[in-house]
């Protein structure tokens, strides 16, 4: 008896709109659990906890300016009409300290950075000070405080700085080097797994030979996986057997499987009973074009409450980048905390050539753009890989509309950074 | 006798403006030399060589959809009206051959991606074919060729498939495991060398202790480096000691190298005095804030006619985050083959607060954006890294301006991608 998701051969009974896949997609691709890492490893990852400081940065008042620490209440009063005086009684570098108590009269000479002794509150810059003899004079007052840096200036202990679900800048990398935190609690990266299908298809490494052609997909797969901070633990190229693409699905231990190929309508094609038979098929068939035989589902962990999200990319180049960079990048990067857009560019270009789409199927169309004016590639089948290398950009046009004209202002996506 | 670079304790003598600073940059980041690396690990590295390919993709013409292949000719006439009737003969799948030449009359049973055999030249897609016993009913022709993808429809043989000097796209990975192309010359990345002065800093693994503070710049830097495509090959915390800041130039490999602090007016900044005494000192202090006391130089590398970079960076966390951004990171972009722009995204906002600059002077302002409003951070000295991880964005000011009035619309880059 075939099962309700075996439409090999039928066609799709009901396509899944695209916002339903992607309201799914976004109901379970839940936060995964955190893990500590070292803080020097931790730019670009999502925190998982609050960090509050438990120290004061700088724990001394220090020197903001190169110049003289002295007492300010004993500058008052000077100006070019009464200068002052005072005797330089040492010089302080960072890092040492003068451990003496500065007297009224008195000044120290002072780095940046240096802590401020005793017996003086502020800083003169050492341009506004003529130096002679080991005195300098001085024209102006200073007041309490000027040029110093107070303890606390920078970080205040007990201080909320970062809260949790911050994707760590390499700022935030400084500051909580600066406080001394040698680890950092953040959300642990998706484990990705691939299985990539087909008896057509030779391993990377291989030579092309007969009928045979070379998977490209697992090599373009594995860079944007980590661009969207998967972790790509395992790639498996197998032969179009049902029990054996079985056996993968339920040994995994990756939050998320992408299986390529298989994916459609033909008697090879075992992904969508698979997902049925094993767990829950949420999606076979969508209205895009290419990328059509997309599907999304679900079927359980290793552990009880664990669930594994498995994708079934078309294994057609062209549609295997749309349906992953559409649909599994944005998983990922909601699993791990980021900000589920494009990591793409936008720009609005003038249309030199017309766009025409199906009403109720959304197209995406690779474009080259010259002057700000994009020119649509005709060469552009799901399997015509270098038709998305000689793109600029793609853009992807409404469900509900018959494309575009001539000279419409519309937005696209540049491939390159 | 004190040299012209030695301006410690006097004052910067003559600032560079920026631009100069910046035309520099460009003049002396020129591309490095090439290395082979393995294809499935060229993503984002920039090519060193035009592809050309050797072979045809794919070198069998294939059927592009689920269906029958059978000879065009042999469909002519059909119509609802005149039914024809094809035998089938077989089913092939991808990656299988069908070596018998199918008849006029016949038909085989093909899956998506399966070579086309003799005496066919078209494919009937399955939906349009009614099956019975072994046979199929078609009521519409099909035209030669028809949903059939030819010998190189996505590469032809001796076809130029990308240009030197092309940021490698994962797609880009996809094409070229497709010709079978397992390792591709790619421009080296530049190696980098952190040279972390100050006898004030602990190292970033220690405990902060009396008038003691932890270096973040390397904790912040290394990031940011790796970001603009560098290679970090060392990080060296040294003490204020001429002779050794001396040796660790003198002996470095590396491409490029940021010593950070002592490049001030310090009496222990001895910076800019080595540059000058080992190479060229070709800028040192330029008007922004903070970033003031930035320097860049030249030194002899390790080869005739090698240079090595030398940026010095100010020691206070903002300076130096502003300084390596606004130059550093562009070095290592241009050296890299890649574009000089910066990594973040524009917006275009409305200032909430007025924004005053000196005139002659650049600006790194922070600023914290609400509902595309921004707010400057008043809290903003060079050594208060806090204000850039509170801040969202940030902007430049003008040189010849003072600044921006509260209303106007001002472009900031956003610190988070």
């Amino acid at each position: 008896m075939k099962s309700k998701a075996d439409i090999r051969m039928r066609g799709f009974l009901k396509r899944t709109p695209v916002n339903k896949l992607l309201e799914l997609i976004k109901e379970h691709s839940h936060l995964l659990s955190s893990e500590e890492i070292l803080t020097s490893e931790a730019s670009g990852r999502t925190l998982a906890q609050e960090i509050i400081s438990n120290v004061n940065v700088p724990n001394f008042a220090r020197s903001a300016m190169d110049g003289y620490a002295l007492d300010a209440e004993s500058t008052f009063g000077a100006s070019t009409y009464n200068p002052l005086i005072f005797r330089i009684v040492g010089q302080l570098t960072p890092g040492d300290t003068y451990d003496a108590e500065v007297q009224s009269g008195e000044a120290l000479s002072i780095m940046t950075g240096g802590p401020l002794p005793k017996g003086t509150n502020a800083v003169l810059i050492a341009e506004n000070a003529e130096l002679f003899d080991n005195k300098i004079q001085i024209l102006d007052s200073v007041t309490p405080g000027k040029n110093v840096g107070q303890i606390g200036e920078d970080i205040k202990k007990n201080q909320s700085l970062l809260k949790s679900g911050r994707v760590l800048r390499p700022q935030d990398i400084g500051l909580l080097t600066s406080i001394g935190l040698k680890s950092v609690k953040v959300l642990r990266k998706p484990e990705v797994e691939l299985l990539i299908t087909g008896d057509e298809l030779l391993k990377p490494i291989e030579q092309a030979r007969g009928v045979k052609i070379i998977d490209s997909n697992s090599a373009m797969l594995s860079p944007l996986i980590k661009r969207d901070g998967g972790l790509l633990n395992a790639v498996h190229q197998l032969p179009d057997e049902r029990d054996l693409l079985r056996k993968h699905l339920i040994e995994s231990n990756a939050d998320l499987l992408c299986v390529t190929g298989g994916t459609s309508l033909g008697i090879e094609d075992h992904g969508p009973t698979l997902l049925d038979e094993l767990g829950e098929l949420l999606v076979h068939g969508i209205p895009m074009r290419p990328a059509a035989p997309t599907g999304f589902g679900l079927i359980p962990g290793k552990s009880n409450c664990d669930v594994k999200k498995v994708f079934l990319l078309p294994g057609n180049p062209v549609s295997c980048l749309s349906a992953y960079d559409y649909f599994v990048g944005r998983s990922l990067r909601l699993m791990s905390g980021r900000s589920e857009d494009w990591p793409y560019r936008k720009k609005i270009v003038k249309l030199a050539t017309k766009i025409s789409s199906q009403i109720g199927r959304i197209e995406y169309v690779r474009l080259r753009i010259k002057k700000n004016r994009a020119f649509f590639i005709a060469a552009g089948g799901a399997s015509i890989l270098s038709s998305t290398t000689e793109a600029d950009a793609f853009l992807l046009t409404e469900q509900e509309s018959e494309g575009f004209a001539e000279g419409d202002e519309v937005l696209v996506w540049l491939y390159d950074e």
